[in-house]
C-alpha cells in the first residue's frame, strides 16, 4: 500500500485516548485509524518509568507491525516517559505525544502567566508538562497536581455528582488560591481521562478559569506534519476505524461511548496480546 | 531443603494481599513466607477472565520456581477465576484462595442469614462468594455489590473523612433496606484492599452490622491443611519476609503500611518480571 494510504496509529493505556481520537476524526475525516487500549495493564499512571517505558514499546511496536504511517501516543503518562524513547527505536515513521501539543495550548491561553496541570502521579512525577510550558515561556507559574482518583471516577462513570464534585474540589481548591493578587487563569487537563470530568471541573473553577486539552491541538499538529510529509491521504470517502485491546472488550465498548461520543460493539474491538 | 522449611508464597494483585500476609504471620509466627505482588499488572478486579487466569498462572508459577510448600492466593479476584485451574496445573503443593474462607466466616457471623458482600467488578460477576456461601448454606440470601471505587480510595489513603464516607454511602445505603423485616447483619469484605476502609464502611452502617474479612480465617486454614499435610515449621525462631513485586518498590513501600501495620522500605522489595 502506498504510505499515504495507511492508517494512523494511535494508542493509550486504555480508553481516554479515545478523546484524542474524536478530535483526530473530526479534523482528519478521511484518514485511517488504528487505536490500541492497553486496558489489561491500564492505568499506566501509578506505575514505574521503567515499567511504562517498556509496556509503550510494546503497544507501538504491535501498531508498528500492522502497518501504519504515523504513531500518536495518546496518553499524557506514555508521552511524558516514552516518546523520545520510541522516536529514537522507530526512527523511520513520525511519532509524536500530547504533552507538547497540551502544553502549547495552555501557554496560548493563560493571560495570568498562572496554569494549572491536574495529570496522573506518573506524569505530575516526570514534570513533563511543567518542562514544555518552560520551553516556550520560562515565565509562566505552573501549580501542578496528581488526581489519582479522577480515572478511576471517570472509569466508574460517576462524571457528575456529588461525589465527582467532593474529589474535585479536594484537588483543585487549594490551587485556586490567588499568590500575590495572581490567580491561575487555565488548566491543563493532562490525562485524556480527565475530559470526560470537564462539566464537574468547570463547575467547581468557575467560567473565568479555561480548560485546555491536548486533543484539539494534537489533531492540528498531528495534520501539520502529514501535509509535510506528504502523506495527508486523497481520498474523499470517510476513514476506516480499527479498535484493538488487551483485555475482554466488553468493558472498552461500555466506557467508549463516554469518550468517544458515541456507542462502541464488543464485537468492533479485536483482542491483542503485547 | 527438607519441604516443612520452606516458606509459604502468598500472591495478590498489589499489596492488599498483605493484610493477609499479616494475619498469617500472627497465626504462623515462625513460618517464611514469599510475598508476590504484580503491581505493575494492578488492579485485575477490572479484567476479563481470562486475563486474570493467565496473570495469576504466572504469578503462581514464579513462586512455586523459587520454592514454596503451600500457595495462598491472597487477592478476592484471583481466587474467584483462577484458583481451581491453579489447583489443577500444580497438583503437587496445597493451593487454597480466600474466597471459602471468607465464606465460611460470613456464614457463622450471620444471625438474620442476609449477607452484603462487597468486593470488586470482576469478583461480584463471577459470583464466587454467593457460591460458596450457598455451598455450606443455601438459606442465605447474599446481596453482592461491586464497589471499583474502594480500591484506588485506599491507594490514595482516603481511608476516612467526607469523600471516603460519601462513596461508602453510594454503594451500601441502597443495601440496608430491609427487605420484609429482614435486615443484613453482616458485610464480607471480599476484596483484600477494603479493610483498609473498615472504620468509614463501619461507621456508615452502624455496630450491628459485623464485617468479615478472609484474613484471619484464611490464616487458620493454611495453619490446619499444614498441620494435616505435616508441613509446620518445627523452628522456634521468627519466620523470615520476602518481597517481591513487578513494577517499582517505590509506591508499593510506600502503601504497603496501610495494610500490614508497619513501615517497609523499598529496599526490601525484589522487581521480578513475570
Amino acid at each position: 500500500m502506498q504510505s499515504h494510504k495507511l492508517p494512523i496509529g494511535v494508542f493509550d493505556s486504555g480508553i481516554g485516548g479515545l478523546t484524542v481520537l474524536k478530535a483526530l476524526s473530526e479534523t482528519l475525516p478521511h484518514e485511517s485509524f488504528f487505536y490500541l487500549g492497553d486496558t489489561a495493564r491500564l492505568p499506566y499512571g501509578i506505575k514505574g518509568a521503567d515499567t511504562i517505558i517498556r509496556y509503550a514499546h510494546q503497544a507501538a511496536h504491535a501498531l508498528i507491525n500492522k502497518g501504519i504511517k504515523m504513531l500518536v501516543i495518546a496518553c499524557n503518562t506514555a508521552s511524558a516517559y516514552a516518546l523520545a524513547d520510541l522516536q529514537i527505536s522507530f526512527p523511520d515513521i513520525p511519532i509524536i505525544g500530547v504533552i507538547e501539543p497540551g502544553a502549547k495550548a495552555a501557554c496560548h491561553t493563560t493571560k495570568s502567566k498562572e496554569v494549572i496541570v491536574l495529570a496522573t502521579e506518573a506524569t505530575i512525577n516526570n514534570a513533563a508538562y511543567t518542562d514544555a510550558i518552560h520551553k516556550i515561556n520560562p515565565e509562566i507559574r505552573v501549580l501542578s497536581k496528581a488526581c489519582s482518583m479522577f480515572v478511576p471516577l471517570a472509569e466508574e462513570g460517576w462524571l457528575t455528582g456529588h461525589i465527582a464534585e467532593a474529589i474535585t474540589r479536594e484537588y483543585i481548591e487549594p490551587l485556586l488560591i490567588a499568590q500575590q493578587g495572581i490567580r491561575p487563569d487555565c488548566i491543563v487537563l493532562g490525562c485524556t481521562h480527565f475530559p470526560a470530568l470537564l462539566g464537574t471541573i468547570q463547575s467547581v473553577v468557575g467560567t473565568d478559569i479555561t480548560l485546555v486539552d491536548s486533543a484539539e491541538t494534537t489533531a492540528h499538529e498531528v495534520k501539520r506534519i502529514l501535509v509535510a510529509k506528504q502523506l495527508l491521504n486523497d481520498a474523499t470517502t470517510p476513514g476506516r476505524y480499527q479498535f484493538f485491546a488487551t483485555d475482554v472488550p466488553e468493558r472498552f465498548a461500555k466506557t467508549a461511548s463516554y469518550f468517544l461520543g458515541h456507542a462502541l460493539s464488543a464485537s468492533q474491538i479485536e483482542i491483542v496480546d503485547l
